[in-house]
């Protein structure tokens, strides 16, 4: 029977809580932050987002937990979350991110993956349609190989709920309208962005309006942003003919793929169907997006001037009952119904359009970028490749980090021939936001165009402009796989980009020839592309990881070792060889050299052995080893070689820089360790050793 | 671009919210339940629950998510949850339980895993101690293949957090005292037991005495339980000569397997080491339990009646130190030492001990159980097999939902003969709680006293009485899987528990002849044994699932049918032969005169199919399989059989009747499906078709 005789010391509640990530540390002067009754009038926050839905929340999120939770607001003009309808896809490397920050379970739980899309053509043996084929939902590697979908306003909730762990102050202020900024350094040059706000009151009172000021303005406005329209901008881009109505419900079908992705082509219209989360009522939602014909005529030739207004009135002219006839149509010779006892959910209609804005942010006067645009406010998309709410919330993903590392006085001033230069070419960490969501927006929109397009048109059919074969069909899917995963992503060269890479040290043998594309998809180490997650066996512990668990998104940097074989010093344990091992060599220049020259805590380590056995043990490897990554050393978990998978040689072994945001940054051998210093020094202040 | 034409419909909101159980139905009336002013001045509450540990609060979690949030209060005399210490692991069976309700994710994430264990013994060639082997932490089939140590405050933080989306009412008390209770009926027949409870001021105010009558009354109040006393129980059994003190900190060592679970045996005594979760501060934690030897002169021989006297003054001498000082000595020739800069988390010393009580509930006049005991209330346990806080929180497990069934009126009322009966056998559900966990706590306990002994003894030491070898060590190690992991429970026969299972249904060709305990362990189906998870892919969406997910934790029966490879009509579509189908029989039998027998929604239908293709359509079987299955209708994942694993032939299926909490009840052969209503007849009541 135990008879406990506690002691009680301190930080033991911590033990209690709920973890939290430790913020980003901080070399510059924390401000002075006025509230409501400062001294000159004015609320200060470093950063103001305006507008609360995904992109927003997301940034806001990210900023709380990089340490800014003290100095940072966001205003809505709507009094709560969104209830129905709008976005309800997350991409798989949407889902690696937020497995980054913990984020993900209840959504992976609760939400409906997409495992399957089932592809649906006219039948050639009968009336109506057939299936053609099962393809694989993501046919890239990533950690989750399915999108996930849920309510776009349970994916906000839970990016508030987790906010509230880290801001003690209420920081989102709901029923809060934005009026316009202004770019005033003569006032206050540390606080130059003065923003006019109307907090609305209720249906008696007016609203009121106020003056804060911020240190950077963030336009996450959405698609009419009004920040957008402040900064003098405006979205590009042509709204097309093709009309789409859109429907949440609880379906009554004998259809039987009706759990799965569907494309759907029939000889009158295309149906695309999105599986959907069990609601609390016990159901299953479904979302049907039906392409609308012919609810107008169709224009004469030669009309083409008037074809926008036309698309508009016929836009108007739907009604849920005719999305839901034309769906019908499609569906046969399957019979769909509204579940008998339920409500349509929520229902739509839209015109699909590719529109973007050629610049998302905002300079001052010393070329430092005060005001940016994330998400719908600067690019729209349809819905069909399920982009949307993805790319706005990495839009935020990689905003974040370089306005904390910014803020918190982490990054270099840029060079002083550069300041003031209008180039495109970035010259600071914060320059590169621009620089890679703008292309990456671009290519989105292009891509986007095609696939929906694609969707629109009318597979098989020879008459039709955009007509595809079903196996053209099935292979821009495949192609696409990049992007409607969102591991495609590739951020051009720059300072944080290493533009060249030595094929001899990042890729395997086999592949130096011809490293294409597809290797690139599959994991080869790429500057600009996302560290593939794999499973590894932790040389600590003998546990099972996923290798991403050790680049959770806590703003650091992190520097991955491809150890070689050297590493193990079977001689060793009482003569000291480590001067003969380049791993240890490599390892030794890191952990002496390279990580204490940058502010502490901001450059993690990570290092991988190869070796398939166990008979090895600490004293045989370096002290800094132990004393750096002893719990981020890890091997592989089974006989076959994961350094394969990566593009290096066991033989010969790399060093990769990862930036905080989980992308490549540089790949050296490990005979060039000390180069990361190079790469580092565009990242990261110096700090005296 | 899209343009939104929204419709509201009512019930949105639940989209936004986290999802949660749904309640038990209930027959029952909904009793009139008064607080503190209630009309005849006795708070009331169906069920009152003493002690807020992990056994009290995981009962009254579960007993709020099954329907009673509402009459329902929790007394503890503590005024918060636990800061350090005490118990520390949970067993996979937890675990799998943990996951049915959702409760499993921070504890996965920020727990440590123990996949592996190392064995450490006096080196044959040197000083000191040397490693002989690594062991996997668990060997025995289940969803997770490893334990899991987290601080025990954190458990509970968990379980309280949860059970507060269940009960808007604040119904755990702390600062409340339970003073005693007595039987009563003649005053209130509906709530016949009297609680005494002190409600505990600060230091300016004295306690203020207090009534709450309850319909029943469980103590979960630990070892020196004041429900156990109150009614008239005593614990039994002996507390051993071993003593063992109990450190937990961060540990700086050159002992190469600090993060691994290790059993030390050196010729100076025992260590075993218990890596702990990361704490805040950055560090790892480590739990020694260390073997103390010699404090004080051992016995002269036939001393032995003062031998617990003298055991009590040696623990009082032990100190932090000489704890400390005896690792040292053990882990020669390495080194430990507290972590410079931490300071020292918990520490304890303890007498192992093996005591239970002979009985753990009490019966009014009606032979109705008034009282309950779970947990450490009513057996205790050395901390050596990490079973004290799995054990107990298996108490509340088992005894939540007959609890819930009973005040629900779900469960047939005994019969008459055998109401009076002072006969252990159970004739409800609510009498097998007793005799299920009973049973389990003696035979934890004889397990506990083996294996605990076997820790504290020597090994390879030819003098010592509890001298093993290694091998019998590591035999025993094997052989204890089956209770160290929790998985390996069997109930044993009653009401609920088919006794005689007909072997040419259930087990596998080759298994029939010797189907042992091994065989159980691995997953053949037995009625009292836990159902086995598996990775299956449902029909519906060829999503990858966990068996498990099917079987949550909701209160709820399931009826699980293996089909065999008649499900599936290949001539069918037009011509219905269902009929011919035994499979389909049986299903049809199933859902048309089984589960409409009982009350609706209190038994779920998860259907499995050996198909390894997937060329099979909904109309190709019958329509109840959809109706009732759709989305709990799964096949095998890759080639191999996955019926082989739960003992059925694919040739010839089985059905099977899985309780609320996951264990077995029968099993039966497809054309014996009708058969069920004789078990069903057990557990619930029967309504009117």
């Amino acid at each position: 029977m135990p008879v406990f005789q506690e002691t009680a010391h301190s930080s033991r509640d911590l033990r209690v809580r709920r973890s939290r990530a430790r913020p980003l540390p901080r070399l510059s002067m924390q401000p002075e932050i006025s509230r409501s009754n400062g001294h000159d009038g004015d609320e200060k926050y470093e950063v103001v987002v305006i507008g609360a839905g995904p992109a927003g929340l997301f940034l806001t999120l990210l900023l709380a937990r990089y340490g800014l939770s003290n100095s940072l607001a966001c205003f809505d003009k709507k009094p709560g979350t969104l209830k129905a309808g709008q976005a309800d896809g997350l991409q798989p490397r949407t889902l690696e991110v937020f497995s980054t920050l913990g984020l993900h379970h209840e959504i992976l739980d609760e939400g409906c993956h997409m495992s399957e899309v089932a592809f649906w053509n006219p039948s050639s043996t009968k009336k109506g349609i057939e299936r053609t084929a099962f393809v694989p939902d993501v046919v890239v590697p990533a950690r989750y190989k399915h999108e996930v979908t849920i309510h776009q306003g349970r994916i906000e909730r839970i990016l508030e709920e987790d906010f509230h762990a880290y801001s003690p102050d209420r920081s989102i202020f709901r029923s809060t309208g934005f009026v316009g900024f202004t770019l005033d350094a003569s006032t206050d040059p540390e606080f130059p962005v003065r923003i006019e706000i109307d907090v609305l009151g209720d249906e008696r009172t007016s609203p009121q309006r106020k003056i804060v000021r911020a240190k950077h303005l963030i336009g996450a406005d959405g698609a009419h942003s009004k920040v957008r329209r402040s900064m003098g901008l405006q979205l590009h881009g042509d709204t097309t003919d093709h009309i789409w109505g859109v429907v949440d419900f609880v379906i009554d079908t004998n259809f039987p793929d009706i759990r799965k992705r569907c494309a759907i082509h029939s000889d009158t219209g295309s149906v695309m169907v999105i599986p959907r989360e069990r609601i609390a009522s016990g159901h299953y939602l479904t979302r049907l997006y039906v392409q609308i014909k012919d609810v107008i005529p169709a224009a004469e030739e030669g009309e083409t001037l008037d074809e926008k207004a036309r698309s508009s009135k016929r836009r108007a002219a739907i009604t849920l009952e005719s999305i839901l006839e034309q769906g019908k149509r499609v569906f046969a010779p399957y019979n769909i119904a509204i579940k008998s006892g339920t409500d349509i959910d929520w229902w739509a209609a839209y015109q699909i359009g590719q529109r973007m804005t050629h610049k998302s942010t905002l300079k001052d006067e010393n070329g430092v970028e005060r005001v940016f645009l994330v998400g719908d406010a600067c690019h729209t998309h349809s819905p069909k490749a399920g982009q949307g709410m993805n790319v706005s919330m990495m839009d935020s993903y990689n905003l974040a980090w370089k306005l904390a590392h910014t803020l918190h006085g982490l990054s270099p001033e840029p060079q002083k021939a550069n300041k003031a230069s209008e180039s495109n070419t970035p010259t600071t960490v914060l320059n590169t936001f621009e620089h890679e969501r703008l292309t990456v927006a671009r290519q989105l929109i292009e891509f986007d165009s095609k696939f929906s397009s694609m969707f629109s048109g009318q597979i098989g059919a020879e008459k039709s402009v955009e007509g595809l074969t079903h196996d053209e069909f099935l292979k821009v899917f495949s192609d696409g796989s990049g992007f409607t995963s969102g591991c495609g992503v590739e951020y051009a060269p720059s300072i944080i980009v290493d533009q060249v890479s030595d094929p001899e040290t990042i890729a395997h043998v086999d592949a130096i020839s011809f490293v294409k594309k597809d290797a690139y998809l599959s994991g080869v180490l790429r500057p600009g592309r996302r560290l593939l997650d794999t499973i590894v066996r932790r040389y600590a512990d003998a546990n099972l990881r996923h290798l991403h668990d050790d680049f959770l998104s806590t703003g650091r940097y992190r520097i991955l070792v491809f150890t070689t074989d050297d590493l193990v010093d079977r001689q060793k344990v009482t003569t000291h060889k480590a001067e003969t091992s380049i791993s240890a060599q490599a390892l030794e220049t890191i952990c002496r050299e390279i990580i204490p020259a940058y502010p502490r805590d901001t450059i993690e380590l990570v290092v991988l052995h190869p070796f398939h056995t166990r008979d090895f043990e600490w004293d045989q490897m370096p002290d800094c080893l132990k004393d750096f990554a002893e719990m981020t050393f890890h091997g592989p978990t089974g006989p076959e070689s994961f350094y394969e998978i990566y593009g290096v040689l066991e033989s010969r072994g790399a060093v990769v820089a990862i930036r905080p945001d989980g992308y490549v940054g540089v790949v050296k051998s490990l005979a060039d360790a000390k180069s990361l210093g190079d790469y580092f020094d565009n990242c990261l202040v110096r700090v005296d050793v």
